[in-house]
């Protein structure tokens, strides 16, 4: 039963849970020519502050999470082509939300311009791939530690 | 303004932005004295299955989030005494929710009787710590990639 719907999420109550529901979201673990990773520095409302994340946004209705993502990179840091593969799928709030994201790589990419949406105000960032891990205390959230570390694991770096 | 309240969660409009606002909450990587990694699978309504996790509990009003891992921990496996530190902090969804989650590791443990609240059938798993990168793929929740890649990673296995 939908008990409150808003404009991003709604929350329903199933069996006596309380569910908030959103639609499913894509993040990017994204490498450029340099062997830099590339982050977005965004303000995040429900977070007080600002935040460095990887790429990232909800899929639209009727797409496929690659094109998705792709999408997202492309608007948000200019970065097209490359080769993309699944990292992982996941959970992000489990007692509470039913929202999935799925964690791409990609690499090879060509630089563009970028192209945000109006109501964005984005900071591209990146780090070389071999000061990762000596930055990732930077990192405040869960799906950029995760997807920053599945990818240097998987590269050996 | 509170726009809608639930027993778990409410909903908050900030500046025309919704946001899905709950409490704190910790999660736990608990190594046994056999270097074996615990882990918990529970039935999580809002994704529709079972899902194998980090232990983990939200913050009771006036508890620190160490006092509440440590009870978290007890509750859910048994495990009680040891040592412990904070591997990180984290938001888990900072696009919808105000929902931080505080990591610590937890070594040295001595093994005891769960005491599981009355609503919760949890099914303890214990993981060896070098099987840990291998079975990766099982797991679909954020925080518990984030928390083994972190630990494994700091203990060099």
């Amino acid at each position: 039963m939908k008990v409150w719907e808003g404009k991003r999420f709604s929350v329903l109550v199933e069996n006596g849970i309380e569910i908030a529901d959103s639609p499913g979201a894509v993040a990017i673990v994204a490498v450029d020519a340099a062997d830099r990773v590339v982050l977005v520095r965004q303000g995040r409302p429900a977070t007080g502050g600002e935040l460095l994340e990887i790429p990232a946004g909800l899929i639209d209705p009727g797409e496929e999470p690659l094109g998705t993502a792709r999408r997202e990179l492309r608007e948000e840091t200019g970065l097209r082509g490359g080769s993309w593969r699944e990292l992982a799928s996941f959970w992000v709030s489990p007692g509470f939300m039913r929202h999935r994201v799925t964690l791409f790589a990609a690499e090879g990419l060509e630089e563009g311009v970028p192209e945000p949406e109006e109501h964005e105000e984005l900071e591209v960032v990146r780090w070389p791939l071999d000061e990762v891990e000596a930055r990732l205390p930077q990192i405040e959230d869960a799906k950029t530690l995760a997807g920053l570390l599945l990818y240097v694991r998987a590269r050996g770096v």
